[in-house]
């Protein structure tokens, strides 16, 4: 049972792909099908590429693509260790202004990581 | 014996960087040390590291910054696979407008893995 | 009767713009007002202008201004398809970082062409 | 007494700041050192570097990091008309997509500097 | 026969692309392929699409982009003024950190149109 | 007798505007006027406006723009002390994706403040 935020984020990232993949634009589409690509294990695991993934999105500041790159990254195995290390390149070449961010992405790694309790 | 396109970079890049540290400002100093360090082997190995460092350089859109990472990316021992696939992750998080700067880092991929022929 | 999405942003937009007015910043009412007359018909017609408003938004992924130019765009006559075709392109050129921006811009999209129903 | 705007602002950034340097991050730690001494006045003044911080983060279009430095300019003597002139510049230099954030400015400006009625 | 800034912009152009292409990257290829596929005449037609590229290249600051589409544009029949409309939208919307880079746009716009004389 | 390095670069920028501004564009003269407005002493002097103008154009990566506020700052009275501190703001706000600009900065700097010789 995923924690609020976690569940919220994810509901509506999956409804809205829905209603921008029903819009039959092919090309974004292909977008989606270039983006799942991209991130197939090959010569770099499927860890490593998900902290690529995850250090570009921060350094571009988009909170919503680091909230995914964390989740596909603890899916592909990745430690918190290894994701402080990832928000530490990123913010030493991204600057201070990478720090909200950092502040959104330590929240959602919590809420991630958080041992659900019965409810 | 670097390709001219590898040493020009790197005689200019280390010519500014010790005028830069002439100017003895302090948080300019410290920001170099913090730059080495996130760098250094860690949960991450350097290899990882380097190539965080040049996805990010990528979707920044930093010529400079992406050839200085290929060549450290090379030193800690990334394969040419690996660093292709580092910039297709950099070009599917970044568009097309990262296309005329893969141009430039393929080029000088190539000058860096050159077999200097003897003058 | 605009849906809740549409009519909040146009509310906090309209009490901010005049706000901002109120400062008596010469610069910024010159800022406004050229703003305007850019996005004025001439050799190209006020809907190709909006979509160009459009697609610079999408690729600097601000929310609000993408929100505002298809309030615009839909306004000068631009299709349903035209948008997509625009938020084509804009993808295209900015990459997967684009996504979530994408997902609010369907979203107020939807909002903005729904038929109200009586209150 | 802060306004709920402001005191979220700072109670939400206190927080996670809290939470990032438990991280054990040295990176990260001194990446926060090297922040605050930045902004340590000197042959600028305080309020003067706090300006700096403020249009920077405008125009990279942080609003958390505009409203911190709102906070901060303000703490280090800066006039309403100090900070509209850096708003001005910082609007030129980056563009309308700038206005969005500016409206969040004000708004953020306009609730630090309200009179707190008694409770 | 084109003018030597042109000339010069388009082999660099082709040479590397070629090179990129050789890497065997399925990703890159795909990229170039939905890069192609966005600017095909649909709802919007091929100049539109073309002046779309160009604007959002302009705000992203990229000048091989923005001389890239300016070429197109051209082929697809954009006037000079409509050209330069394009320019006020994106200037305005990016500020003037665009400028240096309709400098450089004006350039090679007049390069591009410019009557080769005999050789 | 301006150093080469600024004599060129003020040259190709005064050339150009004259271009840019003789293609008759209303909205781009207009940005031309409110920039010159923006710069204007007021509240702030012009010296500090300088400096917001340097730092903005730092964190954005614009070399053309840097080189010019460096030199607009120094004819208003920057001491270089004053350079290097906003040259600090602006890396530690911006990043080491920043530090290839701060060495193309320091560069003209030097340029800019170095005595010419006779010729």
């Amino acid at each position: 049972m995923a924690h609020p935020l976690v569940a919220e984020f994810n509901a509506y990232r999956a409804r809205m792909n829905e209603r921008i993949l029903a819009s039959d634009s092919r090309v974004i589409k292909r977008i989606y099908s270039v983006d799942a690509q991209a991130y197939e294990p090959g010569a770099l695991d499927a860890k490593t590429k998900e902290l690529l993934g995850l250090a570009t999105s921060l350094v571009l500041r988009c909170d919503d693509c680091v909230r995914y790159h964390i989740g596909e990254a603890l899916k592909a195995g990745a430690s918190e260790a290894e994701l402080v290390e990832t928000f530490e390149v990123a913010t030493v070449v991204g600057g201070t202004i990478v720090i909200p961010h950092l502040r959104r992405a330590f929240e959602f790694l919590d809420a991630s990581v958080s041992t659900p309790t019965s409810a």
